[in-house]
């Protein structure tokens, strides 16, 4: 049983305050994980408060590049410091975590397309590791370096580990429909259009709407729910919004 | 013009002071670098007093594992720690050096194999970034994980990229004879067999023996130098022994 969990940056982060780790938060999720019966667990974080300002500083995004090597080595850092915490938090409460950073491991072609090397988690997978990976700054051929999301990372470790269960802990229950109300399931983009609507259905950058698309497309069925539902999620229950393409 | 640079452990710290970077000598190293020519340059640093006694607290090596997980957790956040400073001097001078981490990227497979993925160190010396690599602790099939030095690293870079030359930087300043001259020339084990000694023939975690028969079999030239010909070795020149297969 492979899953794959992501935990959002601001779940695992105070979004507001610089660089600050949701120290709590992180310590109560980490003790779900360590209370669950999964075997194979591969976690993904976002990078919250740490990882978006230096973005945003150095004007680099998902799409526009930088060949700044301080740049790159800025948000390197400032994500390696909030993977260590995560790690940290994950090892306290007795889960086997160890850090992966896709910078050192992944790039971008000249499509834009991902290229994410993951013999070496299944390795550490199959050697009782929980490889804990983060959205990062990557190398993107013709443009310096970009930024990688932590959903593009699940997304391509889903397909080539063939994951058997994707969770998304976020902020929020789940994909709320315009009541506000969590949608129990979707399995096609335009059951969700309305509820996601008109905005968020043009944000590619990792708002709701892309969230749901980059799913639907996946494999394997999806999950997005809001911290109280992880556990429910890691004991293979149905938690927040089901989502199946 | 693609070079792999090793920087030695005992090059890059002070050896007998735990986690204890050698901020003057690497200064002098990298202003070294920027003052090269050299146009697409991957630069390895072993481990020196940050990654050997983690390694040696919890008894792991080239060939012997470890499941622990804190082991892994130790000796990965040394090295990455010594990474920064390296990566820190190299830029300070005006080198776009950026951080490579070899766990989140490699792994050993049960025949003990080192696989490393390099596409994304081409992409990065396309990009005009200078990837810095290290010795690091490596998933190993089987075993957990186990370490790997920089010198294999730099045989599996130097294979895969096709490098034009290969520099080892070390304490001395060339492979020694019995008198403790510098051979000038090494092109078979033969050679040096006497100069290297009964005792370092059957070291193979990084002696001179080791450095030697690795190197042989490399289809680039290498040279084993000491700090002061750094630049001598970027400039193309002959430095210290000169190692051809």
């Amino acid at each position: 049983m492979t899953v794959i969990l992501k935990l959002g940056g601001s779940v695992v982060t105070e979004k507001d305050q610089p660089e600050t780790v949701a120290d709590d938060r992180l310590a109560d999720l980490a003790t779900a994980v360590a209370d669950s019966d999964v075997s194979d667990l591969v976690v993904v974080h976002g990078g919250g408060s740490f990882g978006h300002p230096h973005a945003a500083e150095h004007c680099v995004s998902s799409t526009d590049g930088t060949r700044d090597p301080e740049a790159v080595r800025d948000i390197a850092a400032a994500m390696e410091t909030l993977n260590r915490a995560v790690v940290g938090a994950l090892a306290d409460a007795g889960i086997p975590a160890v850090p992966v950073h896709p910078f050192s491991t992944g790039f971008r072609d000249t499509d834009g397309d991902l290229h994410l090397p993951t013999d070496q988690v299944a390795a550490m997978l199959d050697e009782g590791f929980v490889p804990v990976l983060h959205g990062d700054v990557l190398t993107t051929a013709g443009q310096g370096a970009t930024i990688v999301s932590g959903d593009d990372l699940v997304s391509a470790l889903a397909t080539a580990l063939a994951a058997d269960r994707v969770g998304l802990c976020s902020t929020v229950p789940g994909v709320l429909d315009a009541d506000g109300d969590v949608v129990p399931e979707i399995t096609a983009f335009e059951d969700a259009a309305d509820a996601l609507g008109e905005s968020d259905a043009t944000d590619v950058t990792g708002g709701m709407a892309a969230k749901v698309r980059a799913l639907l497309d996946l494999g394997s069925p999806a999950f997005v729910f809001g911290p109280d539902a992880l556990d429910a999620f890691l004991a293979g229950d149905d938690a927040g919004t089901r989502i199946r393409g």
